[in-house]
């Protein structure tokens, strides 16, 4: 019969055997990264309504983000789009207090990445059809690079971003020197069998960062379309609440590529 | 600050609000259901590997099984296909012993039931591209039906079906006048952050139950194909597995349609 | 060397072989149809400007339809969906005089019947994601089916009907005594290769018949949303310019589902 | 009524409006593009099979390739994939004598182009899923690449490249000095309605070349997979020709990344 062994590491399903557990500072790599980070001011109380009492929000912002994941280690070089809505946060614990970024829901492209987000960190990561990042060809005026999500058919959310500059110089290099390094927190949460009540519900720190090759800065936008229910039976009450944050028309947005290290082990549970 | 009602189910992401728990004795269902099931016999040594502990294999079978899930009510009339690999066994515990199906694998070709019964009930479903069943149109010699599951442009299963045969009269009787009830175990595992032992680990009961319209009988093949490790680095293991119990070239197969009743939260964790 | 026999049925690529040309008498069938038909009344001049020199406008009508091709014969038993705009019209030849639909467009979400529609019968077939109908659970309260299609994650139309009721009695029995046939009318058009003009513009007969099996009629909205052209570059100009013919809010939905019967083969240009 | 505009260009459907036509000496680009290309010994006589009289076989060869056509101008800034086929010929023609490569069959996975490059050009594209290269991580030991195309779930070809060293130095310099130039000749086919003989048939000379960025070479197999006419009934006879030439297991592969344009409108009927 089968048996655990104690120095694997596993997931469901469990019974065809483990893998070498993650060295204690190891990381996932996405090489090939392409993040877009759109910030933008937002009504605090109401936001407020989505991050849990033991986090205190930071500033009345939003993050809304958009990645390009490309050879990615643990696919055998794929790669996956993922969306992200994101919220500035302290966690003040009984022994961590911290700050970063509260993590209210990540759409992904593919299945591995979710179940794996899920289970092991906790990020709320749901699937939605995700567009690879159009960068627009000379002749269309507007925008320079635009993508968009959809679920069975229904778009949701489209991003564009234009008047795009390149950062260089002394500006580049101070990012580049350094890896960005983020705090992401999120909520692990796995329901009793009977739905009733939590089996397991913790916080916790999924630390990730970043080296930054290039870098860009333009004005951009993030355009929430609301669904009925029937359009997307399990995520239509994220996107209308997302939908009914007031945020301005345009906002400041941030490009990066560079080098996306994942590192889940290395975080835990908040205390 | 969002805070946990009492009376609520929640998935992640959690703090966006929960729904209504299921009532006690309430099912999911799959109102356009089909299903092929293939019982193999195999070698017991070699099965038995891929049980845990707690489980008495009864016979040494493996049945492999295709459905078509359709109308589904959790997905606004939406569907989805599997494949399943299941093992006779008996749950020899302190508190329940009973008889039914441990879940060896699950393919599923979408997201969202895949997260609900991982993290709901512990069925260890992964993802596949999962063609529908096809019926061979009348110039095509062989098969009646087939089908086949891929990962990433690699096929690794193919069933097929032929000589099929409705089941009539009385026999077909006797299937409508009482539910196919089914218990099917899975093992629930949620690892530690940082992959190293189990944060949650248990053996759950999910019952299954399906409401017969019509049923056919016939003869069929399952062919495994085995992959390399970057052609689907998450389930080469699984696949390569199956595909080295030995099993005859080819099986009875039932065929059925009707309605799929998943009494997930009828379940309960087994001790 | 490659040569052409002489009673071979070739499309592209040539050199790999032909196959025995379809029987004068012949069709290729989906055995699992089902068609829902939206006719609106709109504004004739307009309408008009969709409609080449040749074809008389019969009514100020378009008609939007919904289409699940299932067990399609030349698909091995596989299936596709479509979505189609048809104006009634009659064409005014030397030599036909006939009345039937003008195809403006037809979207399907496969590639091979777009190839073969277009080359073979003209009919001006281009790629969507097209939805399968749903059909909507108990649980919600309106409609009772829909679905969308969309390209790149961009919804461009969505398709609801509500209040279906069955037809039944002697006017069902009339649907079913009869095969509904349809002459459908399309532009064959293939560009010289400095893509100045014509090699090839034709009209073409491509008649079509459904055996009824059932039927069913209601009231049902049919939604065109414009997209930008970075959206769509192929499609916009298509879409919008639908999206710009008035239609009332709510129309009456025809639904039957049955055998359709495609006479491509029975067709011919017209003159 | 509609009417053609004499100075614009057109493609099914024609009556929503044309385009002003591409200039003489414009051209569609790629702005990301690579390309692998193998070169295989075959034997004459048999790859001779499948090219047509008036092109000469200039050496028993056959070249298989993969492209990733990224950042495309006509998709507004998308991408897709191809696996092409093509064998080194010289087309003797009453004013034409050229040599060039004869496409023997082309597929891609998205639907625009291939309706294009048909029509326009007679490119034989068909559809299949085809993966994007991977680029495989450090921890995996072989190969460097690989990709593959599957329809309907069903592997058919699988392409892998190892042993990869970039081309640099005066090697390098000479090959972006010029942009490399390929005379790619097609077989332009449209039947006729009742698919017995051709409405239209004709070679076309497709110009393309490619302004090379940056080039590798290395060692690398193609493996076709045969299929049943059920798994794949329009391209099976295709695939098991292509799997029935007989080729070395390895063969010299090159790569190279660059823009690669596409000069459709600059070809010509062959004559």
């Amino acid at each position: 019969m089968f048996k655990l062994e104690e120095n694997k590491s596993y997931s469901m399903p469990v019974h065809f055997g483990g893998r070498d557990p993650p060295a204690p500072d190891s990381a996932w790599y996405a090489r090939d990264f392409v993040g877009l980070t759109y910030t933008y001011t937002t009504i605090g109380d109401q936001l407020a309504n989505y991050v849990p009492e033991g986090f205190e929000l930071l500033r009345p912002e939003i993050m809304y983000g958009f990645g390009h994941f490309g050879k990615v280690d643990f696919l055998a070089g794929g790669c996956y789009n993922v969306i992200t809505a994101d919220v500035p946060v302290r966690f003040n614990g009984k022994r961590d207090r911290l700050e970063g970024n509260y993590n209210l829901v990540t759409w992904e492209n593919l299945t591995a990445p979710i179940i794996g987000g899920r289970e092991e960190n906790g990020v709320p990561k749901i699937y939605a059809d995700i567009q690879d990042l159009h960068v627009t060809p000379p002749d269309y005026p507007i925008p320079d690079f635009f993508t968009n999500a959809s679920y069975d058919g229904n778009t949701f959310v489209r991003m564009t971003m234009s008047d795009v500059k390149p950062i260089e110089g002394e500006q580049l290099a101070a990012m580049q020197a350094n890896p960005l390094t983020i705090n992401v927190f999120c909520w692990r949460y796995i329901p009793k069998v009977n739905l009733r009540g939590a089996e397991l519900s913790q916080f916790i720190l999924y630390p990730q960062s970043v080296e930054v090759k290039s870098a860009w800065e333009g004005s951009g936008a993030v355009e929430w379309i609301k669904l009925q229910p029937e359009q997307n039976p399990g995520q239509f009450h994220i996107i209308n609440a997302l939908a009914e944050l007031p945020i301005p028309e345009t906002a400041p947005v941030s490009m990066i590529s560079g080098i996306l290290a994942l590192k889940g082990s290395q975080g835990r549970v908040l205390e």
